[in-house]
């Protein structure tokens, strides 16, 4: 989409093998994180499974990872981060799926979990991962200092709830067929994807040595326009995609008469806007130098995904 | 049911002083805690208040608060098991009572919340609720010693997932229609109602003084045995008891053909049965004297309680 702006740093032939490997080390941990499907009741366990593995970008654990280095962070704090947020998003899809909410049938090329199984045991997949995300991310300190470990889990928990992605859908939710304006499209996705997005990379890099306070703040504003830029080119992709490039139905948002930005700004202001978010993160993590790397290149990686 | 067991103690005229103090205390922290209804979401934030406040016995958190008197536990530190543990209790039932569940439309005596709200509200806001009660818990840290800190989050989230109260239900689910032995039942009722009766007492006692190894053996018999008489008891309500006495549909478990209590053993067997756990109760907090005053008297509770 933005090919030209980014081309340079996605040419690195390494970022590839980075990505590849952290996507393969995610997926093993969701794996072993979670209960097996032969353990009772098994139904359930097969539901979240189902759920989790075996799809998704997992670019929620890429920027926890990407974090990670910019503080080097230990991997296995970094890790159990990383499989938390990616828990509560795949709850956040199963639960966003159901008949009472978007009422979709098609997610990462298979059936939604209420369809697979049915829609008692999707709500309860999703309720239980968000328990599981919990137990992951709680149950060791993340880091040694007890007041530090507390304000990584109230960032955690903060980005979950009703002042995050639980509050975000239930703006959406209460948007359909309205009109909001590009300041209140911001506020919802804020919260809705924004939250969790920014919790994957406050707390990637939480887990390593403290950051002085301006560059703590240097990647609070990578974070906020990262997330945002994710969901305006999400917005753009639900448009100029298809369903079998997405693996998720395409063209829902206009049919079900969500505000997007690309209704409240039109097609080609929403992609100058994602380039700006995409300038604007870059230039927020410049601080860092090498050490932040993974994160501009991420940053080049989220504007240019074709799904 | 069986008063003449436990008359005795009841008797003591400052029990029910306690639990009101207990009961408005939490009522307070709670109210305190939910994010008031004129932050936006407002609609989620409302029903999230709808589902926790001006209603419920709140015998979790009176349980968290007898067993924080066993090892001087701080009641800050308490409070806010007791609040957390609350949220989690209610979340469950607004999620049960949906359509896809047990599609209920009376609670403690007023509309179920997706009745007086909506569905996609309702299940958001036991989403909302789950998170809140994991910022509650985990968002300071409960004790000082940070391992100590983190085995009490992951005894708290193991207890809401799929090991715990979530399976339970989905093992619930599952089981309509069927018949359960009483080892069966005891499995269920175990994960869906006992495992966060137990986190409320472990939890309250572990804010304060660790107990010794056999004081803590005698603690977790206590909590198993009061979980399971708390079910036995509330199946026996089910079939005893008035939709008025109770503040939620009476007769429910028989007409969705759900395995209680009264229906694998009888009646008078269910009775000896609440009996048998009551003494057992009692006799594993025995160690505790005048320490474990308020768990044995919360054990007589249980047993004397009409809905």
């Amino acid at each position: 989409m933005t090919g030209s702006v980014v081309a340079q740093s996605l040419a690195r032939p390494d970022f590839n093998g980075w990505m590849r490997d952290i996507q393969q080390r995610t997926e093993r941990a969701l794996d072993r994180f979670l209960p097996p499907a032969d353990r009772e009741p098994g139904r359930l366990h097969a539901a979240m499974r189902y759920a989790v593995l075996g799809g998704g970008k997992r670019v929620r654990p890429l920027l926890a990872f990407a974090a990670g280095e910019l503080t080097h962070a230990p991997s296995a704090a970094v890790e159990r981060v990383a499989v938390a947020i990616e828990l509560i998003h795949a709850y956040s899809l199963v639960h966003d799926d159901l008949p009472c909410m978007d009422d979709d049938v098609l997610r990462r090329g298979r059936p939604t979990c209420h369809v697979e199984f049915d829609e008692a045991t999707a709500m309860l997949a999703g309720d239980a991962l968000q328990s599981e995300a919990m137990l992951v991310v709680a149950g060791e300190p993340l880091v040694a200092d007890a007041a530090r470990n507390a304000e990584l889990l109230r960032i955690f928990a903060t980005a979950c709830g009703s002042r995050g992605m639980a509050g975000g859908q239930a703006i959406d939710l209460g948007a359909v067929g309205k009109t909001l304006d590009a300041a209140g499209l911001e506020r919802m996705h804020g919260m809705k994807t924004g939250a969790l997005i920014r919790a994957a990379i406050l707390l990637g890099a939480g887990c390593g040595e403290p950051l002085a306070p301006p560059l703590a703040a240097g990647l609070g504003r990578y974070a906020d326009a990262i997330g945002l830029a994710f969901q305006v080119v999400d917005d753009i992709l639900d448009v100029e995609a298809s369903s079998a490039e997405l693996g998720k139905t395409a063209g829902k948002d206009a049919r079900q008469n969500k505000p997007t930005y690309v209704s409240a700004l039109g097609l080609d202001a929403a992609k100058a806007q994602a380039r700006r978010l995409h300038a604007e993160s870059r230039e927020a993590i410049a601080f860092a130098g090498e050490r932040g790397r993974r994160l501009a290149e991420m940053a080049d990686f989220i504007m240019l995904r074709k799904n």
